[in-house]
């Protein structure tokens, strides 16, 4: 099964999400700075989660292009990895609209959390499709920042539980540390040329 | 007349429809766990919408990968599919607002049958063009979970008069049955690859 | 220039279109029939304008597969025709929320108008691109049913000065003409196959 | 890597956007003239608006003609991009609703600015990518047009705090300058024939 359809359906949602947030930007009823300053914050909560959908759109843009066959497990996996991002608008709308409140920064980071895990899914079902000479797997190696990603999201739920401004710290963290892009399937795809 | 058009028509469709779904969720106006309630109930609605439009995608793009040729009626018979699949997010909310009041769930089950029908014309204008000697035709075989999953739905309209609760257990059933992908046409490509 | 891009920019503007319009379906507050009716009204609403995206969807599909070079008059044409379709939920809306008054009607009647206008002056920037032989006026010929439409809508926004119903009519008429699809490409290509 | 997921994701968000605008437009309560003339005007912002997203699809077209390859930084820098335009629609909104208030005009400016500087960038991040012969750079020559336009945009900002329609004729003005569309990259398509 080619993965062309694949990656129109998820890059057509991953699209969709990206942009639907902004409808959740609350216009100002006055034209004044006064009224403009809670969108202010909204807007950097949207440029929050608009990083993530699009870190998450660079590494699936990645992954496949390591990925040269799909069966069904690998559709579901990538359907629920759509799934857990998808609830992202409804959790930075809520965050956004209590200002931060703890239990709101907890769903988010829940919901954060739950995208890597499906990513990792995601991940487990391509390899296991491809056997242990898969691309993906030489591609992705040690995958230290996979790794490690879910734990400050851990940290971050628990920190919210002291501060809430302690989880957005890690949020923020995460997100930065991923804005360098993936180069490991870049390289990989570079210095396998003959594969190609 | 070639698919590709047609494919990435339905695949934006599809990808809409899954994602609005969620803009429906209401964002809970206090912070708390007890606001926050109502909308987990709307999320597994959401989850059971989200799992069918997948599993029409899922079908959809298996079903094309034996279709070679579109003409008038396959465009036609697959926008009605779209009609009644575009309808989901709206009998969806319905349900989920009125917390599975009778009326809404019999309307959802419809709903779920009127797709499960555009699905079946679908299919037949895909036989009819192709002749009897068809892909398509001969990949699906006797068809068996489609031919049962319309007569569950009926069964849980029905049911829905007596509780609601009947009629979301079929439509949960039919759901997971089709959650293990539809391996006819994958097992039929592999087995005349030839013919591919 | 390549048509593929904007291909799929329209396919994408009028799968969001088409789906954006059952969210202006307000949903019932009460699990009731009662509460139902109103919704089944606009049902029949967006049915009509569902079946209108639907046909230019088609339409452009055809057109755009007797064209080979895109310049940027029929980018701009191209837009034209998006912009007044994107207003269809608009008016479908009000249409369907005053439950077809006069001046909606009338609107409604208008904007059907306008599509037909900008995708007759699409139809031109191709024939001015391609020259006298271009495959797209060979193929179009008389087109007498392109000819006729937008007649067929002025004659019902004056009707509708009558009486709405009128109006109505000759939207639905026109619509129920185009449910055939336009054959004239489909043979065209058929017919020329060397072309091809 | 390959430029066509680029393609197609930046083509579904600039859809998208293009498209929900037409969502802010309030339907009139009334079935009067009335009642429609806000949304009249509404409907002029909307265009501008609309033509600006599509002047940005138009140049974005161009542009990646003559890109071969992409790197992180080059989806960054367009992610930057849509993330610009993307916020289009909130101050569409905001400066319609205020009915072209002083504040929400120079806001529109700014995010006008602001996409300009992304685009600009974006450019700057293939520039690098290709070296100093890129196809890009030669075809974009001394683009006066693109060097230009960020000053008319901050004349109409500083020329709002005067009067808020001296700040739409500037934006309007640009508008209407890139409605030409930018046939430096086609004719050195043209010209370059060989080498394509």
């Amino acid at each position: 099964m080619r993965t062309g359809r694949l990656e129109a359906f998820s890059d057509g949602v991953l699209a969709i999400l990206i942009t639907i947030m902004v409808l959740e930007l609350k216009v100002p009823e006055e034209p004044t700075f006064e009224a403009l300053r809670p969108s202010l914050v909204g807007l950097l909560t949207y440029l929050l989660s608009f990083v993530y959908i699009g870190i998450y759109w660079n590494n699936h843009h990645h992954m496949f292009q390591l990925v040269r066959h799909v069966n069904g497990a690998i559709l579901w996996a990538n359907l629920g990895l759509l799934f857990m991002l998808s609830l992202v608008p409804f959790t930075t709308a809520w965050m956004d609209d209590t200002r931060f409140a703890q239990l709101p920064v907890v769903v988010y980071g829940i919901n954060l959390l739950g995208a890597a895990v499906a990513y990792y899914v995601l991940q487990l079902a391509v390899f296991r499709r491809d056997g242990p000479d898969g691309l993906l797997r030489q591609a992705v190696g040690r995958d230290l920042k996979g790794k490690l990603s879910p734990w400050v999201y851990v940290l971050g739920i628990l920190g919210s539980f002291v501060s809430p401004w302690l989880g957005m710290v890690a949020y923020v963290a995460v997100a930065v540390a991923w804005l360098v892009p993936d180069r490991r399937a870049e390289r990989f795809v570079h210095d396998h040329a003959l594969e190609d």
